[in-house]
């Protein structure tokens, strides 16, 4: 692929502008930090677009662009992209998973998942207003021993969520320790 | 604390309803399943409240009382009580310490909380409508060893953030195996 003067853009959050040298005198990155699903729409005026260009002039053509599809516009280079998308992997990504395990622990119980669809939002909508850091609450964070060993009698026929659930609680009263 | 025929009830997730056996002729249970914090308000009509009573009417008042302030209420034994407690430390205590890593590893470049927060509204919204199995994406679940090779060098100064990476990118390529 050469593309000779007309702009290209990846769109990934891993991959480094300088893979696009060769495509073109014109590259850079334009990256969606969303989720996305099948069956289910996104307003993009609410997706954080991170953009990089190989000079000035093309950083400001996606700066532009990108401000007509989306409120929340940032330049980023190559290396705070990548540490922005191990954070969505964490944000988005692991954090899904523990809703996963949830959605089975409810299923094994013959519990609706929709139960717990309030708690999950309401902890997402904590953190846009307060910082995660603030917004801790739970047995790990209380090192509240006793409710935490009823947990582990609770999941001991399961190893793999046991193993988990005590390697974060473990990372939680890590975090929290006073220094 | 003997109460002989006043209703006692007790709020919490994981705390068995005998316990009040012996302070009232009547007693049960009123958990909410939601995370509270200060400096945040809760609209209680979106809380999940779990009640248990002692006897058939015990519960017939609580769940009167429980649908008086809340949209969304049930009936649930000590048992099933617990099993949706500790899937909630895994939607909620577990997700939010998921943001707190994220945000560390935004604030250790530098980079605003804010650029991750439609992110994270949009995961637990994505949930309010798919189930988390069907809404998971990213590079576990592609098993996308290119990028995860990526990520794990990006943390490899950071031995506590990779191994927790490592151990659910492990348990999501596990979880999403075909049988």
């Amino acid at each position: 692929l050469y593309l000779q003067n007309e702009l290209i853009v990846h769109t990934s959050g891993s991959i480094h502008i300088n893979v696009l040298e060769t495509a073109s005198t014109v590259y850079g990155v334009f990256y969606p930090l969303q989720t996305f699903s099948k069956n289910r729409e996104v307003n993009f005026k609410d997706v954080t677009l991170c953009v990089e260009g190989c000079t000035p002039e093309v950083t400001a053509k996606l700066l532009s662009l990108a401000s007509q599809l989306s409120g929340k516009v940032v330049e980023l280079t190559s290396e705070k992209r990548m540490a922005i998308h191990v954070a969505a992997v964490f944000a988005c990504n692991f954090t899904n998973f523990m809703y996963a395990l949830s959605q089975k622990l409810l299923a094994d119980q013959n519990l609706d998942f929709e139960l717990i669809r309030p708690l999950i939002l309401e902890t997402a909508a904590k953190v846009q207003e307060l910082m995660p850091v603030e917004a801790q609450t739970g047995p790990a964070l209380r090192k509240d021993v006793i409710t935490i060993k009823e947990h582990q009698d609770f999941l001991k026929n399961q190893p793999n969520l046991l193993r988990l659930y005590e390697e974060l609680t473990k990372e939680i009263v890590n975090f929290y320790k006073p220094l």
